[in-house]
């Protein structure tokens, strides 16, 4: 079996159906993952252990999925020095204009790698491409993938 | 000397200028405050520090001011259950919009309460309606404060 | 029985049923409250009266909904040196960004601490928040919410 | 000498001088106005008394300036069936983009005519239009202005 | 019968039966009203006509609906100088913002005065301040309105 | 001398500076203009007649400028069928987004071929295309500029 | 039958029933077109080749339609001295706002002719206005259609 | 020397000054990188070339930095299976709203890692995480300037 190599984070359970694609995409692309649902605000503790430890566990990549005032992606920014990819979602009034706002304005020293709002399999692309900077197996599914992108 | 019962944290040291007449303002109330300047993605575990202990040092009411994706007010909320008061800041391109949805649009449990963008002086205000619940003399210049600017 | 400590006012009879949770909410914690309907522009003057009876009355912080030009907090915020929480509604065609707008942009003088928009129950929990500053039993339910958040 | 027909309040001094050619512009047509200072939140009471009276003083319309939270022409309105002209200013971060939804979102029983951000001559010229229905001399007066403004 | 005071028009027909009730509220109030269907865009002739004849056929005041790039009551304004009232309606991709800034954004010497978005019946209650201003009946029938509104 | 072929009105004598630029970059494709102020509100009439002479006239296109409730465009295009270019100013406390929503946002039947905020020059060079298609001279200036562009 | 004068590219296949009344209303006018679709992300050379080509097939307009980051239309454009429509699709969380602002806000030298969000027929109409500067059929159906508009 | 890893392109001469501390950025963490300017519009060919050359060059990373309707990060992006970093500057009368939307709301298939509004040295950062994965030196710098910034 293949080592886990991304981690995926959501803020919520409400969200959850609308993010385990994620994870879906990556096995298209012959990637692990695991996948967690913590809160950067209501499970503070919880969500920095999963930032911490995901070097030292071998994860390449980090995404992480909020809404509203979406902070979880900038807190596990915060706590490791992966490269982590945020996905603003639009469970709000304001259609998802404040999680994007909220993720992609980082200030200098802590990017987030920020994709569309609900660019849920966005995310899970951006992460096979930085995987497959050092693996060809992943390099060669993901031109195959463009390639039938290309078709449809 | 007066106990210190409010506790400003700020996320830069670009904004001290800026916030610190928070400070003054709470001295006209006669209420002492401590000044921190912790990022809450450069400084992540010092931020948790200043909220997880703030309880336990007599602090009432925690303020924090930040700009960009202004994470710093939620993640003190996140790490205490003493009332936090955010202050969005337009040190942006986006005016401040970008920090008025990170700290207003806080999901359910851990709210954070939200002053006008730039608001230095009134986050000063409301931290001292909060303490006056329970201290006459800061009620008194609370009141007298309220007067005054009715003579403005 | 509890003496009540916390006056929900709302805008609009429509919001009835938005807003009744807040009140649900604040029972949890053990905090009684009154609740009235009265719009700002409708019925000026029961409004002002709801706002300056409020302190002699024991209540300690008034929740004010409202949306489009929510102008309810900030009225009643003029007319008591209590601490207000203003809910922005998103009952009109701007999804309620003219009411976080007109709630949260007060001018210097008067604070209304803004949650986010719809945020019925994190406007009882900044209220809980508050009040358990002097009151060790919601402060015990208050943790305690807190820590049940965090299983979830 | 004209009886004082126009009413303008203003929400602070530092709008003063932006606000004054409203009645210059007013002169011009042969209207004349007062003109106070009051604001909804500092001076909630002042500034309901500015709105109540008005009509027995024979004032026909009044125009409202204001920033940010801008609640002052809605309460006005609130106070009054004169007519009410808001005109929103841009001393804000957010440009005045907060003040004009916060006065035109008016909901439904109390209108507030809302001109453009920073509208301050056509506030006075609205106001001539509504009082030139009964007043022949204005009525001259804001049709060769009319006529003028075709040349320029 | 009453002598027709207002003029209503709309910028397209699919946008009828949501302004129709203009026309029930200014009965409320004794008004008597016309109503036209006639784009800016597409009948520029007609739109002007109506315009330009209001004034000598008794009109008052004239009541602008449209949506998008909602030029209706800025046209209409450039050809009369009578008071013009613009309703935005939120028919568009962009919830109304769009008609909004269409119409409350006119430059310097036509002003229009503008309500909220799909604010239609407060259209006719502006109109009704308006007329009442030399009107006992309708200044009677508005007062009690008014009165009315506190006690729903 | 070569006919003229583009008509460029402007609504605002204030915007003359910042639009000539306009017809220096036509002359640079061997395009003559003639060039008018003329305000959709203050001077309509002169606006109507600009936009129904044009085409007997022998122009081509027609180029629109103006900021705020930006009505110049969809008049002058509600008013002919030649091509109207419309080009949003940004005037005003909004940025020319209230420009950009109030030309772009055309409804069905008259369309404004609008530019980006401020797109003065690719205004001229919009209407340089549509001439080029039956105007070999205008079309072999424009692939040079086009060569040119890309040497930069 | 007529030669084809307008190409029409749309950006993915889920955006094919809302773009065909395109070939519809452009028949109307008797002018015929090719449809194809073509994302400018997945299939870049396709979309290129469709744009360079069109010219020296006798194309005289191209009308591009896209959602989100819509960047089909500016591609074309770049790769084409041929006028290029662009209509911004409103398929996404931001209601077509981000779609406008991609195709609208095109930098200096390489224009795209915008119009209102979804607006599919203003398009065909576009494209007739500059076919019918060279097609006296075209331009009698053009007029024609424009007179019936104004019956309706 | 070391190798040439990260890409940079700009759209635009007049950003060469706000973009070129990405260089200097990387060189701190001992990443070599080339720079082009190139617009996405103006340059379509050599823009591709550059997308297209770069992994076989041993391009780990490409970063493109562009304004208003910023396709260029896009066009890269389609045009390479490498990660591509954006960066929306904020040169245009929207702030950057508009190259903010265009770079981050890219469509399923092909995503873009956005970061800030100006984010010119988070780009470098982000840049620097992902070339880390594979290069303990670089990882080395990148966390030793981690612990630098939580000094300051």
């Amino acid at each position: 079996m293949n080592k886990t190599l991304v981690r995926i984070v959501i803020g919520s359970k409400s969200d959850l159906e609308q993010c385990l694609p994620i994870q879906t995409q990556l096995q298209q692309f012959g990637i692990a993952s695991d996948f967690f649902i913590s809160s950067a605000h209501r499970n503070p503790e919880k969500t920095i252990t999963l930032a911490k430890e995901a070097e030292q566990l071998g994860i390449q990549v980090i995404i992480a999925c909020a809404g509203m005032a979406a902070h979880l992606p900038g807190i596990i920014a915060a706590n490791t020095t992966l490269p982590v990819i945020g996905v603003p979602l639009s469970n709000s009034a304001l259609n998802g204009e404040d999680a994007l706002f909220s993720i992609v304005q980082m200030p200098t020293g802590v990017p987030v790698a920020t994709v569309a709002i609900n660019g849920i399999k966005n995310a899970a692309i951006l992460a096979a491409e930085i995987i497959a900077l050092n693996n060809e197996e992943v390099k060669q599914k993901l031109k195959q993938f463009r390639e039938e992108l290309a078709q449809n």
